[in-house]
């Protein structure tokens, strides 16, 4: 057992490059064990395992510089630098984190979680490296999937132009969140024509172990390799674009990978390392279905089956019905950015697959191709998390509301998302979104009112964000959720004595429990902002002059949240009451289930009833309005 | 004269191609006599003039649709639309946009104002016409600075792999607003190696012309193209990505342009066509020097030196300031996105030009890139306008505030932007900044605050945002900014017994006067939330029960902006009195100059005593606090 004996990349060092299969192998072993208890991105670590461990073997850590694109792959990293230990606390609070934090490790040179920053990250530290004159190199080890985003683009763009020695390792599982989409993606897999280069970097390696190391050697090396990459089609965009390139290489034969990054470390200039690897290698069932696998819950290891009873999840509702209507209005046509099966939009795929587009990881390009398609009279909706939402936050701003086109968004993993920590919240959509111009933004409860928000989004035709979470429909108490959405109209759930709470979308099932709870002391009235924002002010002001104390619950952040907006009714309207605002506040949510995140923030049942007893419990206040408006 | 004959694109039709050169100099002359006295986007649509001639001659809008990226190229196409008499209400309060506007006229498909978008709407709006079967082919016209923002080249790799006739003209002009820097521009401007193929375009429509045209003539000229193309290198790497590649042709020949078009005309799948044009062509002062004539306000046609003396601005105060601050502090860096110019830096990049980098349009590089600096103990200062830091809403969550990253934004052109409208506005960043945990926001008055604040953003190491309008540096009254900023303390400029008016940044020394205006009756006090974010709490519950009335005033939306922020506080201490939140309302700011949109919002002297006269003389309210926490 070599795992036993790795506290450090120095330990791994100590071992003779034929025994790191054998590694690889129990470090496959010990992550499928630990993965299938905590849950965890299995398929992306399973095929870096060989990866990883030639870069840490080859390079010097953290004196050379790794830095994982989303960081779902640096399983094998954190094994390797001395957090084996640790390891089963993955994704659980105050546990280790499933990406790179900068707080957990020295060798975690940036916190990664969004795809498509490392190598923007990774030339600016290559940058100050050179600036100070410090010592070091600076890797960035990126997906097929990842490099389609306009920000790798960019950067890319950028590189090849700066007097960088960035190395860029082009991670090539064929595959993203989904199946990969672009013409990028379909270049990096173009068969090699020419016979007999698929082994490049190996004969040149080869060579170069003939030669004395020097300036001289380095010299021919680089001048064989450019002659020899004429040749390769995979080469031609990235040396265009003023890159070295060196691939493609096997990215599952350590040998080959440390030959490979050996020869990287003698070369200056910015260097593109081309590996093909296999999403989930070494599992059958992972290997053979690798989407599934990309993010897993506890699962048997023999089977491959998930151990939870899966219920139905706001996505999997959201992609059904989008998919019925689609049936009846040809109008209707969807778009997402690599999130196929996470949003659940997998049947509409099935269904009418010419009116899907999966535009790759590429968020802003999903939402301004959605503006193109509106235009053309389409009416297209958009599916994505609300943490990549953010990655489209001008295309949403310039592209969809400043035109008033009818693009419907539908925010998926919205408020607080479980196990993937700080970069992975939903927990802006609200905020940012209120503050555009033209925008609607619905939040659906459960069911009925999901399937009324997309039918009265289509209906209006104007720029509309339907919000859901990450978790299972509620089965939803009567009268909680009107009968009939109507447009800009707050819903009362039941009248109460001692004030009033303002809730909707997730928190409001939640809401309804806490003050069953209380058993009529204090006695809460409850009232749906069914249709959310633009907010219904009339029933707002009425509701602080009614009730004289209001409470407000979202599951988003409070800055400048719903309830700030509630507030900036209230004073427009110049009545002011006691406001209490229930949500999260001004910090990054860390890992942990969305039970413990909820109590964490009171947000849960036992939380929220005790914050109503208090707040409802004060005495000591007035309320006043002004009158000679 | 036969620009007088030209009120539609069907009037262009009826002239010879012969005769278009002609007009092209009259519309010249057209749009410089006009942008000399409103000012104007010069250079860019100088450029533009006979490319766009042959695109209307060529295709048939609005059947056919042109997307013109950006916008600021589109002056001749709104003069051959029929907008040519209302030509001299450009950019003017109520009068024509400088910018394509879809409610301005049918022959403007899209809105367009940031860089980037043309190929995702216009692939998106291809893919629509496809789908409803629809007629008309889709031109997305984009220059070589605006290929390389992130959005375009996402859109571009996934276009090569769609079913779509979406033809992009890329309009190589070696410039974007600044000077174009990355390896896609350096790809573009490569030198032809292949000899005599600089005529390709031409050579294969010579052909085409000889053939019968029909299916065949068409395949046999798609195979001609494809072999020749193999030699010419501007084509390889988008013809790698899926693109037929015409090209380069002479932007300022209108007759090979024509010959072009109506070849592309014949080809269908994804198609690229290079045209390179002269920035500023025909107007000499301009072609030397057209970075400075990218922008213009009113100037002298003879001698090209603009009429109004200019003022010292916030953006050249900022770069003067960062420049001195690097003598003495080798960690700073700076950072722009083809806004040098713009944001003051050019003597910074002269004094320091290995530490000052211009990453081309991109600006979520610029950001995360600065990210990366950071992490390698560099003090990296990214100045970009804050309409355009909207694109970088993610990088600055995910990338700098989620990791604490020393990072500071100069944010340029904050608040109420001249003559650009609805999408250059610098209306949004307070709200969306300020819901972003672990931020820094100071919005200075003047010169000294402005050293001050960037003196406090190096010395606290966090990120910082520093907003500042596009406007001259204001001498300030005595005691209006404090002699020396305190971190999250504001400032009392002087005590009042009626109310207090609580403002920073630009709208500070406007309320100070308005105050004034009043002479004392009502008597106001008046606040600088000189360190504007974090919140001095003490200092505004402090003031609510002190002065029992507050006005809030900034220049940016009311919607979650800082006033909504103070509506927090006071919740959060329980504590309420009358609010008046003074800012921009909901919805997208129109063209104008910056008097008169302040006075628009009522934020200009005049309407900021009105608003007060009226708030501040109301009588019958009470206030209360809650004592039993």
């Amino acid at each position: 057992m070599y795992l036993e004996t790795i506290d450090s990349p120095a330990d791994l060092k100590k071992l003779a490059a034929d025994q790191l299969p054998a590694l690889a192998c129990e470090i496959r072993a010990f992550i499928l064990q630990n993965i299938s208890r905590t849950g965890g991105h299995l398929a992306s670590n399973l095929g870096a395992v060989e990866l990883t461990l030639a870069l840490h073997y080859a390079f010097e850590s953290p004196k050379d510089k790794f830095i994982f694109d989303v960081g779902h792959q640096s399983y094998t990293h954190k094994i390797v630098t001395g957090r084996k230990g640790r390891f089963h606390t993955v994704r659980t609070y105050h546990g280790l984190s499933g990406f790179p934090r900068r707080t957990e490790s020295a060798h975690d040179i940036a916190d990664t979680g969004h795809a498509s920053t490392s190598i923007s990250l990774g030339l600016g530290l290559d940058t100050a490296v050179r600036l100070k004159k410090a010592e070091g190199r600076v890797i960035a080890i990126i997906g097929d999937g990842s490099i389609t985003g306009g920000l790798a683009l960019e950067a890319i763009n950028n590189a090849g132009h700066l007097p960088t020695n960035l190395i860029i390792i082009v991670n090539n599982n064929e595959m993203s969140i989904g199946t990969n989409i672009g013409a990028f993606a379909k270049y990096l897999n173009k068969k090699i024509q020419a016979p007999g280069v698929q082994s490049l970097a190996m004969s040149i390696d080869a060579l170069a172990d003939k030669l004395p190391f020097g300036e001289r050697a380095k010299d021919i090396i680089h001048r064989i390799e450019s002659s020899v990459k004429a040749f390769i089609a995979p080469g031609i965009v990235f040396r265009e674009l003023g890159f070295r390139y060196l691939g493609p290489v096997d990215g599952h034969s350590i040998d080959d990978l440390i030959a490979t990054f050996d020869l990287a470390k003698t070369i200056s200039g910015p260097l593109l390392i081309q590996v093909n690897t296999i999403k989930g290698k070494g599992y059958e069932h992972s290997e053979m279905n690798p989407s599934s696998y990309h993010g897993v819950g506890e699962f048997d290891v023999a089977t491959g089956t998930a151990k939870k009873k899966k219920q139905k999840t706001f996505s999997a509702l959201f992609g059904e019905t989008l998919t019925q209507l689609a049936a009846d209005d040809s109008r209707i046509v969807a778009i997402t950015a690599a999130m196929c099966e996470g949003t659940g939009l997998e049947p509409f795929s099935r269904a009418y697959p010419g009116r899907f587009f999966d535009v790759g990881i590429a968020e802003g390009h999903a939402l301004t191709f959605a503006a193109g398609l509106a235009i053309g009279n389409c009416r297209p909706v958009v599916a994505l998390y609300s943490t990549f939402l953010q990655r489209g936050f001008d295309n949403v701003i310039h592209d969809i509301a400043n035109m008033n086109l009818p693009v419907i968004i539908g925010i998926d993993r919205a408020g607080l998302v479980p196990e993937d920590g700080e970069t992975h919240q939903g927990i802006f959509d609200l905020a940012y979104l209120r503050m555009i111009p033209n925008m609607t933004i619905f939040a659906p409860a459960g069911a009925h009112d999901l399937a009324e928000a997309i039918a009265c989004a289509l209906s209006r035709g104007t720029p509309t964000a339907i919000r859901y979470p990450k978790d299972a429909v509620p089965d939803l108490p009567p009268n909680l959720v009107p009968k009939e959405m109507v447009y800009g109209k707050a819903h009362t759930v039941f009248d109460g004595k001692d004030g009033a709470v303002l809730s909707f979308g997730s928190t409001l099932v939640t809401a309804y429990h806490a003050i069953n709870d209380l058993s009529q002391k204090p006695s809460l009235a409850l009232i749906n902002l069914s249709t959310v924002w633009p907010l219904d002010e009339d029933a707002i002001v009425s509701a602080a002059m009614k009730y004289k104390r209001l409470m407000i619950i979202e599951e988003g952040v409070v800055n400048g949240g719903i309830g700030s907006a509630v507030l900036e009714v209230l004073a427009r309207h110049e009545t002011a009451v006691p406001v209490k605002l229930l949500g999260i506040p001004n910090s990054f949510v860390p890992s942990a289930s969305r039970e413990v995140l909820l109590k964490k923030y009171r947000l849960d049942r036992v939380g929220l009833r005790r914050e109503m007893q208090v707040f409802f419990s004060r005495r000591g206040f007035a309320s006043w309005r002004l009158r000679n408006r």
